[in-house]
This record gives C-alpha cells, structure tokens and sequence, in this order.
C-alpha cells in the first residue's frame, strides 16, 4: 500500500489543514517523548516524520506558510542534505532556540495577526513531552512577541494517519553480579531523600532514572537499553507503570517482593491526579514534562528538585567501576580485532564506512556481556569525518578502498560504543588512511593536546564539571581555533551513553554538576573543516579520589579538602601517524606512552594472532 | 573627652537596648551603604565600631544574648585576633552566607520565640543598604526558619552616639587627556542604551559609575576616588544628588553646559519617589539599594539590566589603554627605586612592614599623575604574608632587619598599587629574604606557573569569564593545592581596584561576565600557609582582540570567532631566587624571561642610578 503522505510537502500539507480546523497559527514539534528521552520511540519521532530530518536533535517549527528546522551546527551540513526540496527552512542556532523560535515567528508575514479579534496568534505545542521547566521562559518569550501557547493537545495527534503505535518489547531484569545494588536498597536511598525533604512522594518520569532505580532494562528505543514507563515512588511501596504483557509474571513477582505493584502505562497521568491531596510530592523540573506536572492535584504541595536517583546512579560504585573496567578491555579486545582487519583490508579489500560499521559490531557482539551498541556508529571518511553526528547510510557512504587500493588518503573518524552487562562504553579515534598530510597532523596534534591535558587535570571535589571545560579547549583556542559540541557528557552504567548531571562544557553551572567520586564523563575535544576532515579523540574517564596531600590538613591551609584525578577508562591506542611531534611537549609525550604501555599491558591477555602484533605494532613509544 | 562606650561590649548593650524598644529579636550590619560601596564612609562603619573587626568584608548578627561576624577565609585570622575578648563568636564562611546566618539564628536558644504570641522573631537590618537583589532570597530563608525581616529603618540610628557625619571632600573633575571622552558622549551612550530598552529613566546609585559617567571624582572614602551621590538619567537632562559645596559654582556651571543639574545628596529618595507615573525605569539589581527600589512610585514600570556604564567602564578604550601603559611605566618605575632601596637596606637599616608601605608609598607619590594609592598597602613579612589581606599596623607590625642584621630569613609578599590619573594599578610580587627554603621555592613556583599559564591563554570573544579561573588554579591542583580566593578581578580606569562585571573565579558565570576587549583583569592565584609564609602573583591583564587565523572565516568553520589575548599590563620584575627551575618547563622560563625582557625595555628609560642596577638585576633570564 501506497504512503499517501509520502513527502515531506503532503505532511506538512495534512498537518496545516489540522491546524487551521484547530485555529492554531503555529505549531511546534520539539524532539521529545513523554520521558524527556534523547532516543524516541517511532511514536513520537513526528518531527522525523513531517521534515525527512533525521538527526537526533532539532525542532520544527510550522506557520501556516512556512516551516523551519531548528537545530545547532553538528547538524547543519545533514539538515541542509535532508531538507533539500522540502521547502522547509534551516534555522542554524548558535545559541538559545526559544528567541530563535519567536524572531522566526516574528518575520512571518502572518506572525501577530490572528485575524481582525486582537487576540493573540496560537502557537500549538504537546505539553506531554515538553520538560516543565521549559514552558515558562517560552511562554513568556511568546507573549511578549503577541503569541498564545497552547500546550494541551497532542498536535499530532490528527495529522499523522499511519502513526506507529508504542513498541512492546519486554521488560528484564538487570541481574548480580552486574546489577550490584540490590533495588531494595535504591528505594531505600531514594526513599531516605524523600524523607530529608519532606516528600511523601516521588515521580519518576526519566527512563534512565526508572531503569536504575529498578534494576530493571528493556529495548522500546535503539541503543538506550530502556522500556517506557513511569514509577510512583511513595515512602512504604511503589507502582510501576508500564505497557500491559512486558513484564513477565515472574518479574512482577519479584517487583511485588520488592514492594513494587504493577499499573498500565496509560494509566501512569490518572494515577498523578489520583494523589491524595495531604500528599508531598518531590518532581525533578528537568526530568518531568508540563503536561505530567499540570496532572499534580491542586492540592498536592510539590517540591522541585533533581531526582534522587539522577545523583546516585551518576556515582558508580566500586563494584561497578570494576565491571566498567572490565566492559572496556572487552571493547578494546574488539576494538584490536576489527583495527587489524582494517589494516590489512585497506588497499586489498573493498572497504567502506557501512563495512566499518558492521565489522566492528560484530567484533563487539562477540564479546562477553555485549548487549547491543550504545549509539550509532559514526565512521566518517575525510568530509563526512567533519559532520560530528554523522551516520553513513546505504543510500550515502564513502568507499575508502577496493581491491584495487585506496580510493583516498586521509582520515577515518570513528566514534562508537557498545551497551555491556557490566558497562557502557563510548570511544573516538581518528586513523591516518595512506598518509596524513601536515595540516592534518597539526589539527590531530592540537586536539590530543586538549584530551591530553583535561585527562591529566586534578581538581577539587565538587569543581562544578563546566569550570573544566577550557583546559581542553585551551590548546586550540591558543590557535585561533575551536569546536562546537560540548567537551564532555555523563555516562551510564549499561544505561544511557548521555547522562546527568555532570557535563563538561560551556553550559552554566548548576549545583547538581559538582564532582564526585564515581562519575564518569568523556573527555572529548574535536575540530571539523567542513569538506575536508574532523577530527575528536575521546576516552571516558572516571573519577577517583586522591590520597590527601596532608592527612586531615585544617580549614585554612591549602592542602584542605579533598582532590579528585580522572581515571581513563578507555583503552584504544591513539595514533601515532597522525602526530606532529614538534607541536607536543615532553610531558606530553610522557603520558601518551604511559597510556600506550597501560592499554598494552591490559589488552594483551585479551588478544591473539594479527590483533595482538596490530596492538604491539600502535602502542609503540613515540 | 573619654568615649562613654568605649568597648565592643559596651556598644553592643546599647544595641541590644534599642533592639528591646523596637522589638528586633535580632539585627544584622552588613559592610555596605548606601552606594553598595566596598570602601565605606565612617558614617557606614557601624560593624566595625560595634565588633572592632577592620576587615572590609564581614557581616555582624546581634541576637538578644549574642554575636557572630561571619567572613570568609582572607579574614579569619585577622577576626580572631580582633574579636578575642569582645564575646562575638567568629563564624568562618566557606560557602554562601544567607544559610549561615539562618543556621546561627537558629542555634541561638531564644531564636524563633518571640513571646507566646506565636508571631515571628524580627530580624531588622537597614534596607539602605542592602542590595535589591539580596533581598528576596534573605526574607525566604528567613521565612522558612519562623523569623520576619524588618528593612525600614537605619538600625544603627538610635544606639551609636557619635556617629560620624557624612564626608565632605571635594568634587572635582577628571580631565582631559586623561578622561577621553567627554561626559555628553557618556551620557549619549546611557541614553542610547535606555531607548533600546524601551526606558525613560534610570537610576545609578554605585559610585564608580557616576564617577565615570560624569567625568567626576572625590576623596570620600580612602583608595576609591569617588564622592557621595546618585544620578537620575533621563532621556534629555540628567540630576546629580551631592551634598551641598561640594561642587564649585565653576564646575556646577560645565555640569550644567552638559544638561546635568544639582540637587542636594538628601533629596534622591525624594525625587525618585516623585517620578512621574508614566516613567519606565531602568535599574540594575545588583547596583541599587532594596531602599531606594522601595522609593520607586507605585505606577513606574520598572527595567531591570545591568547599569549600562557598569559595561562601558569596564572597556577601556584605546587612549586609555594608552595612558593605563604609561601609568603602569610609572608605577614600574617606582618600585624599582623602591626595591633597590629595600635590598640595599635589608641586613644595614631599621626594616619593617610600616617602613616598607611609608618607602613605596613616597616612590609612588613621585611619579607623575599620581593621586593616591588604590588599596591598602599589604606588606607581610612570613607568617603575615599568609593573610591574604594583612595590614601592618603601628600596634603591631614585623621587623625584618636592624642595623645589626635580618631578623628572619623567609619571603615578603607585597600588594600595592596605586590611583593615576591615567589608570589605577594593582601588582603582587614575593621577595627572598635571605635565602628561601625549598618548600617555599616550590609553592612560589607552582603559583607561578599558575599566573603563567592563565597569562598565556588566549580565548573566544565573549568567553565568561569564570570558565577562566580553573587554568590559573590547575598547577596547584595537580599537587592537592588551593587558594580561597578569586583569581581575579575587574579593574578601574582611574577609579575603584575592584570593579566588575568580569571576576576570574569561581563565581556562577552571568552574560555580563562574557570577556570583550578593553577589560581588565587581575590574575593573582596565590598559596597560604598560615602562621608561614604567603604567595601570590598577581599581574593586570588587557584582554586585546587577536588578528583572525583566517579572515572572515565562515560559521561552523573552526576559525570562526574572535579570539582575544591578555596583554600583561604591569611591569616589575619576578623575583627569580624565589623559584624551583626544576618545576618550569621550557616554554614557562620562556615566558618568564620574555616577560622580564620587555620589563627591563619599558623600565630602564624611566629609572637611573641604583633602580637601574636593580631592574638589570632582577630581569636577567633564567
């Protein structure tokens, strides 16, 4: 059967005439679930589906007349590819969206005039899926442009015919060894927190949070091993909402043992409005949309604060680091495998970024505890290396060689991880294809100078994560330089590749994003020419406090306090090829072949025939 | 005539007699008055005169039965020796000091029982003084611990006898060279700024920025040069609030050429509460009294920005940085003479702290364009340097040499600076006396590097500048070090040492705080080791836009974007005995000798004699 809305043209088309039945002037489709999730379920992927645009952030903005996406310059050159022909318009942010959206509205030729009444033009948007703390600044940003938000309709609700319907697949149990803190014990901690302020209750929105709290995974979305669901959480039980048949009946035996009662998903807003009316209720703005926030009863007393969890899964246990570092010896087990083919494939085989791609998942998927990848591959040859969220497709991948040899010399980007039991790993190196040329190197050099010098960085404990950004950029910068994605993001623990709170970027500093022992970040600086090549070198690293200086040294003397050091988690060699060794220094040097020797000695073990001569032969001192 | 309350006890039971009339279960004395002003009137030193503490930052709780100052780590020393024997509990601030004085109210055992009439305990503290911003969240935390906040009333009015009166110095005005552009064109700047802002009025309270704004300035407080007064703007004319012969009928008369009128300093509450109905005032929170922002008329709508002259006076304009370059020639200059008399004496002659300030302070009176000094000068010898804002004293004072000999081998940390009429300095250095131990070689050097490092840095336009403070810090981290204070501060042109917006530190970054060239900027990380030594290394710093890598290089390229540089403003050597060459890598002596290079070219044209011997001395490379 035939699409009937088959271009982006028709769809917009569809949701225009939906939208003039509704007397909306404008309508806003934000990249969102009901869970605030950075993957979505097909359901909710409208966006996707009214642009062509795939990426994994970005906004569409709809008039009457016009429409536009909104999306920061990761995605720009992919936009421009995706939107070709549409009609729809590439707003390219460089900084907040919200005045974006309203300067936008503003030059529309129709923007103000909701006909001869005065009253102000409507912009529609699904208060279901947008974070509570967003509405207010965008509201009041609206109205001083003469805009309405409506935020009580699902807009696409009558627009989108053949709408997926919500994934079904079942709900596991993230089990010992691996799982190391019994759920008992997180509804306890959570509980305790509750309890220091106030609350009687607690509303879990986010998937990661609830995947943590439960010890519980699921595969409704790619890559994020989440299941969509909420849980109230009140001080004696809890109630897990979520999709009838998922859970298994023994699993909901062992929730039940757990003090953990079973409710339909689609229940999850009623349960809310149900809340007894003395109820104290604690609700992360962040981590809760509008729409569940407007379910709170009158009532209900609500106490804004992050979630409990969102803290306590971001501090990985001692057994977990374990697990961790165990995790990323088996993917630098695979990572060895698939390099040594790679290497001798090249100018022999035929060799492209979709064949990178499926080599390496399958080295990792032989590996033990492989569940599925973490994020998609992104292998950029040259140009496409440039793109930082660059995905090849079969309909669009470069070729880096045929049994005929090298189609190019250059550089291969590849930025990849996997989902393990024990561990989620995240890594990116950049390999010299033929050989490097010197500005190539130069770009390289500078960016490992700046993963280099964030890595080494010791810092007090509780140095709110984005004071730390610069010390990475700070080698680029000294060249005029710079790159446009944050220089690091939480990790998860066999959850989500992108977690909270910590982030080491230019992002104002919030509380919430002090370090602490047990969280783990990437350090990831870049640098992309568009047309030519990108380049960013990542490891994940964790934090570990340091023996004190001066045991017990008093309030007062500079030795107070306690320190923390990054430990690098990740073990790839970095390659050599790519260096200009004039542009580093000797301590520089010094810790490069420390790194080398130590993924040496922790992968040999691992690896055997070409990978382990490819190892030895990468990890050489420079 | 003896003084009938001669004792901080004394003071504080005439206190508490006028809180007992007035039903204050409590009152609290900032540092502050009426302009927010770092440097206070006698008038506005009640905290002092009731406590003894002579710091400048420190705040004082009276309750009913006790006393607390609460200051943070600079002070603490020095409050401890003050308060002994005064009763008033020291609290040592290490975080924000709102929760603190609501923790220390609560602890009290009569806080929160005002009777058995079941209303609040009152804290009263006069609403002239405090900032507006700092109202709100005062009266919340308050709130949440049962107490009432009473902002009404002077509450030093009715319990301090011989208060002092208002000053009285002259009002006169800074000239051309020096003052580059003429207040019409201040003023137009103002008013252009009010128009974008859609604002008829605005209210400028903080006396550096009427001094600037003006082209106007006094002798009211010590250091500053600034004068008692307010300026209302409006679009056409403009009033100036200043006590009565302040201004000479010459300069009334240009004030007025330029559309600005006088208006006795008593009535500025008065006219603003006269504004008319369909005004729209711009005032910045930040700068402006809860007092005077209860003064604005019912029907004024009310803009709340940053003082538009706070951002222009931060930007030094190109024949400033002009003047700023030969005052710190100057100032150079005169440390050399200095400094050649001081090593010459030290081990012949009678040396002290006091000796120290009265020499340098008499080079500095030398120099052209010299008015005062800017701060206090801290000369602290060992132990004293490890006070961060140590004054010397005649009661008590370190002797480092007689005519027999030193009295002590150890470091002497100087911080001076002084006002010129063609810029304002501020210049930390730490000299051998005797030979240094090895320890104090090594925390010398790793401040060193500190200020190097951060010197070095270059960095996008518009970079906030607390994103800064980690690459100062990040060699004494790297060893388990720190420093309680800021790395720096924004400075005046001819005007306060301290100024904002921009703050190297670990303040949460606001868009005010974003780097443009013209700012200066101090760079001084330091390291305390109490009852030891002290170290701190402090420079100022231009921030000057950098020529583009690439010309116009495109958005989403990694050229893009302004880059800006510091320009080392001050010029004195760096005492080279003090340092631990081993700790230096290469491209830190480098610097370092780099630095001493232009510091012999810039100085030997200005100094003869035994300074000329000296400065050759001192800057040999390393």
């Amino acid at each position: 059967m035939p699409d009937l809305l088959a271009t982006a043209t028709d769809r917009l088309s569809a949701l225009r005439a939906h939208m003039l039945q509704r007397a909306w002037q404008a309508v806003l489709v934000p990249s969102s679930d009901p869970h605030l999730s950075e993957y979505l379920p097909e359901h909710w992927q409208g966006r996707e589906w009214l642009s062509g645009f795939t990426g994994s952030s970005g906004t569409l903005l709809v008039s009457a007349h016009a429409a536009a996406l909104f999306t920061d310059s990761r995605y720009w050159e992919q936009a421009e590819a995706e939107l070709a022909g549409t009609g729809i318009d590439l707003v390219k942010l460089d900084g907040p969206a919200v005045p974006a959206y309203v300067q936008w509205l503003r030059d529309q030729p129709t923007s103000g005039a909701a006909g001869d009444t005065g009253a102000p033009s409507v912009l529609a948007v699904d208060g279901q899926v947008l974070s509570l703390g967003s509405v207010a600044p965008l509201r009041e940003a609206l109205s001083a442009a003469g805009w309405a938000l409506h935020t009580a309709d699902d807009v696409l609700a009558g627009a989108w015919p053949d709408r997926p319907a919500l994934p079904t697949a079942a709900v596991y149990e993230h089990l010992p060894p691996h799982a190391a803190t019994p759920r008992r014990d997180k509804l306890a901690a959570v509980r305790e927190a509750l309890r220091a302020k106030g609350a009687t209750h607690h509303w879990v929105a986010t998937l990661d949070d609830l995947a943590w709290l439960l010890n519980l995974r699921g595969a409704d979305v790619d890559y994020n091993p989440v299941f969509l669901g909420h849980t109230l959480v009140g001080l004696e039980s809890a109630t897990l909402f979520v999709g009838e048949g998922k859970v298994a009946p023994e699993l909901a035996q062992r929730l039940a043992n757990d003090g953990v009662s079973l409710a339909p998903y689609g229940q999850a807003a009623e349960s809310l409005r149900a809340l007894p009316a003395d109820s104290i209720l604690l609700i992360d703005p962040k981590r809760i949309t509008w729409g569940l926030r407007e379910a709170v009863p009158e009532g209900v007393r609500v106490i804004e604060a992050t979630n409990p969890s969102t803290l306590a899964k971001s501090r990985k246990t001692e057994v977990e680091a374990g697990f961790i570092r165990e995790a990323m010896e088996a993917d630098g087990a695979a990572m060895c495998a698939f390099y040594a083919w790679l290497e001798q494939a090249l100018g022999r085989e035929h060799v492209s970024e979709l064949t990178i791609d499926e080599r390496m998942t399958a080295e990792r998927a032989r590996q033990p505890g492989y569940v599925c990848l973490s994020f998609p591959t992104i292998a950029g040859f040259n140009a496409n290396g440039a793109l930082p969220h660059y995905r090849a497709t079969p309909a669009s991948y470069a070729v880096l060689s045929t049994p005929q040899g090298l189609t190019a010399e250059g550089l291969l980007l590849i930025d990849s991880g996997a989902q393990y039991l024990g561990g989620t790993t995240d890594i990116t190196r950049v390999w010299a294809i033929g050989t490097p040329t010197a500005a190539q190197q130069r770009d390289f050099t500078l960016v490992l100078k700046g993963t280099m010098a964030l890595s080494r960085t010791r810092f007090p404990r509780g140095t709110l994560s984005p004071m730390l950004d610069a010390i990475a950029r700070a080698p680029l910068w000294a060249e005029g330089l710079d790159f446009g994605h944050g220089t690091g993001h939480g990790v998860g623990y066999f959850l989500n590749v992108h977690e909270g709170p910590q982030s080491i970027s230019k992002a104002i500093p919030v509380p919430d994003m002090a370090m602490q022992p047990g969280m783990i970040t990437s350090i990831e600086p870049g640098l992309y020419r568009p047309g030519q090549w990108g380049i960013r070198i990542e490891n994940l690293v964790l934090n570990v406090a340091l023996p004190p200086a001066v045991p017990n040294a008093a309030p007062g003397t500079p030795e107070h306090g306690e320190y923390l050091a990054f430990e690098t988690l990740s073990l790839c060699p970095i390659d050599t090829r790519c260096i200009d060794r004039s542009l580093l220094r000797d301590d520089e040097v010094a810790w490069l072949n420390a790194y080398h020797a130590e993924v040496r000695r922790r992968l040999s073990p691992r690896v055997s025939g070409d990978a382990l001569h490819w190892l030895e032969a990468r990890t050489q001192p420079l």
